[in-house]
């Protein structure tokens, strides 16, 4: 193996340097703001979790999750996502206390193939909101996003809902097994329109059966498609499904964010433990997914609680590209002294300080070149030599 | 191996559930605001950095790393302290900026040996200052770790300041080699000045030199043993060390900081990059330093670059616990509303936040118990039933 570089990263890791991370940071708040205005509660778990538990009861791929063992020989996951651990945390301590309303902004971890590409650890914001089974949590969670996304600047976005339960019952009721529903969803999940349709056409079924899966395909846009889809399903289930978009919408209406919301039936995830209602949002300007979420009535239940539960979460990194806002320079003075005249310089900082202006004071005789140092500063004051107030 | 209980957590690994959550971030967020006004830039690193690299050039013991292998067999670290990373990223993307003055707040990773004990994930706040060689330096780092932890309202507190190239060069002096040294230094890195007598009395040495020895246990306590350190000295390296404190105990008082600061040359640090003056912060109330911090201008050169350094990282869990505050609950209100009043409850609820207070709306036909569910709400507004402002 080669002799790795000094200052090399692993795959897929990134330093934030100040301009970025104060962007970030700002961002970040931003949503929290909204978050906590509408009453969730920020927590913490930790990077590190069992395999057995956690690691096992993630929809990540288990290709993509970091592993090492322990001192017992336990293998530990970095986690791949926050809504599991939170699902550990609310089956244990906090099951008496539903419904719930939890945060978090955390970094998540998910092995990646090759340089350039994807991030290897990223932040995200979510929050969960477990113990409510009506829409109208489902209705609270899109809101809630949409409300804060705006509130972090962010202007030009949809957000698009689909119902996995449709598809699924759409799906087994004409190709008859999982196996070849999963084919399809593959197909929908790639976003791969074009191979889904040769894929139906060259399934051998009655051309009634095909032209309802092509039909599927129709079935995005705006809420009048939510009527299409339920005419569509046959079964009581689809029907269902179609029937609690349809109130779903009814209740965004009220929220007042019908505007951002784009209905899509082909919508699939890759969060296996969504089971129903599920989202995704998309900036104009990114090409992959800001955020998504949905409803995971399921995941609890693998800690022992059938509880069911709903949440979303944002890519932050994603969610800034799609801002594009320009990096900020924080204004920093600077006051660049001669050892005898530190009291001077000490007085006017703490002076400055008070006001909450940020200052650096700096000895001269701890800087190689004036000129460069100085000049990322907003104001440089000189306190040089024995005179006071002379200026350089 | 036996199975595991399903919310088991690896070995020192926490969470922090939302009161301790904003207490956390409360403290957090008083010390950035004074790093932050001197100047500090925040920054971030990757959690996982290559063993090769930042995982050798750390001070932390090799079996206190968490390890693991990326998919080409280069072995990875969690990343075990932050000043090494930094040490990294200043090196390589920002050596034509120093002095450089940088701020993080980051989880750092080190194993532990058994449960009950410390934990393996644990938030560090500190800074670094790099590029800067001078005496004024070390001042400017323990005065703003002095006032960082005032502004977050910690009231008894001591620095105890020390050299280790005082203590290095007094060991060399008179045991003559390094093994005999870190002997003497490991009963002082342990506090153990008992240990350390007996084995001094045991050395075999003249009177004169066991008393120099022994005499240095004498050389804590206020800045008269500055004075005690340059004469007990006999090299022009100690009495160098010596003098280095005088200047800095000077600078201190510039800066106003001296009543929370003690003379301590016995201080030895478990981080094998300090290399001249070194503190360590103790509160009244908990066992294990707080924080701690020094020059370590031989850290760089395993990056290339031969660029002094000096800085502090606070420990902030031990911080809260010095700090001893109550958790705080948040005040969070509810509106609890029958799904025909959502418009209602909303509008409401938008009035409110916009105000900034935190509402949670909940439909109450997604309570199982509303009298559990609202006793954790500073306010719980009833929107229920067809009427408008009834109250139930």
């Amino acid at each position: 193996m080669s002799k790795l570089f000094m200052f090399e990263k692993p795959l897929g890791m990134r330093d934030t340097l100040p301009q970025l991370y104060n962007r970030k940071k700002a961002v970040r708040d931003q949503l929290a703001g909204e978050i906590k205005n509408w009453g969730y509660q920020y927590m913490e778990t930790p990077t590190l979790e069992y395999y057995e538990t956690v690691g096992n009861a993630s929809a990540i791929l288990d290709q993509q999750l970091f592993k090492l063992l322990d001192r017992q020989g336990r293998t530990l996951v970095l986690r791949p996502d926050m809504t599991t651990p939170i699902a550990r945390v609310a089956s244990s301590k906090l099951a008496n206390d539903i419904p719930l309303r939890l945060a978090y902004e955390a970094n998540v971890y998910r092995t990646q193939q090759d340089e350039g590409g994807r991030p290897s650890e990223f932040e995200q914001v979510g929050i969960e909101l477990i113990g409510d089974g009506t829409i109208t949590s489902d209705a609270e969670v899109i809101s809630l996003m949409i409300s804060a996304l705006k509130k972090a600047g962010l202007q030009s976005f949809k957000v698009a809902i689909g119902h996995v339960g449709y598809i699924n019952s759409l799906f087994l009721e004409i190709v008859g097994n999982e196996e070849r529903a999963n084919i399809l969803r593959r197909y929908l999940y790639e976003k791969n329109y074009v191979g889904y349709r040769n894929h139906v056409q060259n399934l051998g079924l009655s051309s009634i059966d095909r032209d309802r899966l092509l039909k599927l395909l129709e079935l995005r846009g705006d809420e009048t498609k939510i009527v299409d889809a339920i005419d569509l399903a046959e079964s009581e289930e689809g029907k269902k499904a179609g029937r609690q978009l349809r109130d779903l919408w009814k209740l965004l209406e009220v929220y007042g964010v019908t505007n951002e919301i784009k209905i899509d039936f082909n919508l699939v995830s890759h969060m296996s433990y969504y089971s129903s209602i599920l989202f995704e949002v998309y900036a104009e300007n990114v090409g992959s997914q800001i955020g998504n979420g949905g409803r995971y009535n399921e995941l609890l239940e693998k800690f022992n609680q059938n509880t069911p539960a709903t949440g979303f979460g944002i890519q932050l990194n994603r969610l800034l590209e799609a801002l594009n806002a320009p990096e900020e320079e924080e204004k920093i003075d600077c006051i660049l002294y001669s050892t005898e005249r530190l009291a001077e310089a000490f007085a006017l900082a703490e002076e400055k300080r008070k006001a909450q202006e940020k200052v650096v004071i700096q000895n001269i005789a701890g800087v190689k070149d004036v000129d460069s140092f100085t000049q990322k500063f907003d104001d440089v004051t000189y306190l040089i030599g024995k005179a006071r107030g002379e200026n350089k």
